[in-house]
């Protein structure tokens, strides 16, 4: 097992990494101020691991409560918040009952922003079970639902005390879903940390075949590399917005495509892949550093095209992000491989381009 | 005008409070980070009020989102609060886009919230319209809407960059609203700052006259007082519980009567006799600080004899009130007339005797 901190002052918590951690009660009951936590999971996910989380829990003496949601992006709403509210009110949850997500990002956002919310706020430990929540969404505090007219749009900054992953549970994980996490992992080595980039170009391999140490290497140095740009930046003023690499050009291809026919990571590889093309007219990076990149993405069989979906449609969703201020677009392009910059300055004729050359899939 | 700053470290902000702030740009403008700004008012407040703070926010270029809610308790929930969302999505509300509440405590409660959860925290600022909302519900961030199963279930620590108590508003508020403020004004002197009290009993019937100069005052030191309350311990440890003089009474009061029969400073001000009979029981305090603390509520215009609901009905809904812990009841008590404690060393006869003798309205 290794561990690392997100250092936050007085709300600091450690991540542990490594197989066989849902057992481990030690790591978990210390967190409890109260032997009595509730286990959020879904109809996936609750089948084949609350049983052995309750268990390592009820050994312990903690009372569970046990709250099995609906599974899908299409349920991270109000509906289903409402649902985790209902249980803990009805199970007369206290200030001191834990909230514990056992689940990927959709889980751990619903249970992070009713943690936040169920009486002002009470414990809330991580339980990840997704690639892609282990190394991105169960790190750095943003928790939330959905609102009919925009993704993410209601939540809370709210940190857990603990985050717990576990690399056997991704063993039943779908293949798609893996490499939709592995997206996320080759971001951090493209955005900041060109050694990680190097490891990763050595063993995609393996870790597209689920090797447990290559696995928890990678999500150690993710981790790591989120929470130091969380730590340095927790609202998001500069640093984290590094963190968005390929999401604009992605938030496009998810809505034009009809949300839920890409997983997030893949829009999130194709648009890496527009940021990179981009970077090259705009004389950033070369043409050989895109086929460097594409390879990467290639190797951990993630889609490396965008859809033609026609260059104002993509403005026009891209228009309405979050990412935008005071009416300006903001891009995270690449200044060299291994280190990526913000910047509002994009000549809207090489934009173009890309959206109609490169967005040719 | 007066001014007084609670002192929350990085997020410390102003209180104004006097006549005709509703028209001083120069206060308000300063904290808006965006010439942009939605105000969320009911369908009372709104025909009031709504088209003067408009017009001044309009005057320095400020572009303002109307939000008119229904009026009323039974619509802070999470309907209402959709609502707000839904107007702030529709028109393209940004992060640096500014949440006006222009109401009493209902207004206030809901707005704070969706301010903390619009896109994970937007700028929220306070106009109280009730001497509630002016003296409580505004100051010390607490924000939230209703569950079925819960008052004030759901919800965040949020706090305002600033708080405007005009004054001038109070002119409209009905006389029954007037006197439930009052009861919290009270609670300030009974709990903490005896020199306070003696004014309100020297002053009272300016106050209940609604002389501008003496609300102004009474406003102030009730605000100063929470203030003081909350920077010492924002998240309710220890001394934040003193606000709750009257309360665990209160709301057994509210519930058992069916919620909106009684005010909520209604069943505070009987909530508050029961308190001080249940003190004098455990000889803490004598009849005669007794009848003093119902001589002044009585002048408030304020019911001073709890309802005969019986005492398992009492015991039924304080025992499933937040402030249980661990199962064990904690009581706001008096140690003299000005200075209350906390406690959960009650002998369970004398509770008994005060929910079947004092209460018997
Ligand atoms: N909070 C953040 O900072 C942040 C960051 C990135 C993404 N997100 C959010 O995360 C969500 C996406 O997360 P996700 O990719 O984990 O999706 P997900 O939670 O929907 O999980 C994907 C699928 O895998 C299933 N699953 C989970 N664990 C499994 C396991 N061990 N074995 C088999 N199946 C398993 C799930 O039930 C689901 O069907 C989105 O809602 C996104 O907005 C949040
Ligand atoms: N956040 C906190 O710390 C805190 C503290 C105490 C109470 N509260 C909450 O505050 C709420 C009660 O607040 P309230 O007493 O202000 O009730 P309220 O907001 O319902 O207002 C009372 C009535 O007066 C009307 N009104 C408001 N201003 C007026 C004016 N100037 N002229 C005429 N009518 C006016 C309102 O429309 C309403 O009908 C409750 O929901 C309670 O839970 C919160
Ligand atoms: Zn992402
Ligand atoms: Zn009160």
């Amino acid at each position: 097992m290794q561990t690392l901190t997100v250092d936050l002052g007085d709300r600091s918590y450690p991540i542990h990494i490594g197989g066989g951690l849902l057992e481990r009660v030690d790591l978990i009951v210390p967190h409890l101020p109260q032997p009595r936590a509730a286990i959020v999971t879904n109809t996936t996910v609750g089948p084949l691991y609350l049983e052995r989380l309750t268990k390592t829990l009820a050994g312990a003496g903690v009372q569970v409560i046990p709250i099995v949601l609906p599974d899908g992006e299409a349920y991270k709403n109000w509906e289903t918040l409402n649902l985790i509210f209902d249980a803990l009110l009805t199970h007369r949850a206290e200030r001191k009952t834990t909230l514990i997500a056992l689940g990927g990002g959709v889980i751990g956002d619903l249970t992070g922003f009713a943690a936040a919310s169920y009486q002002r706020g009470v414990p809330f430990i991580q339980v990840p079970t997704t690639l892609l929540a282990q190394v991105d969404s169960s790190v750095g505090g943003k928790t939330g639902i959905n609102h009919p007219l925009g993704k993410n749009m209601i939540g809370a900054f709210y940190q857990p005390r603990l985050v717990l992953a576990d690399t056997d549970t991704l063993n039943t994980l779908p293949e798609r879903e893996l490499s939709a996490g592995l997206a996320e992992v080759i971001k951090y080595g493209l955005i900041r940390d060109l050694p990680f980039l190097e490891w990763l170009e050595a063993n995609m391999d393996k870790l597209v075949a689920r090797e447990t140490e290559a696995l928890a290497y990678a999500i150690y140095h993710s981790c790591r590399n989120k929470a130091e740009v969380v730590a340095a930046d927790e609202r998001e003023a500069g640093q984290r917005a590094l963190l968005n690499l390929g999401h604009t050009f992605g938030h496009a291809i998810e809505a034009g495509m009809g949300y839920g026919n890409w997983l997030h990571g893949e829009a999130v590889a194709a648009g890496t892949m527009l940021a990179a093309d981009l970077s090259r007219r705009m004389g950033l990076i070369s043409a050989a550093d895109v086929a460097r990149i594409e390879a990467l993405l290639r190797r951990a069989k993630l889609p490396t095209v965008a859809p033609n979906l026609g260059a104002e449609v993509y403005l026009n969703y891209m228009g309405v992000d979050k990412k935008v201020e005071a009416g300006k677009l903001r891009f995270v392009l690449f200044r060299r491989v291994g280190e990526a910059f913000v910047t509002g300055d994009v000549a809207p004729e090489l934009l173009r381009q890309t959206l109609t050359e490169a967005a040719r899939g």
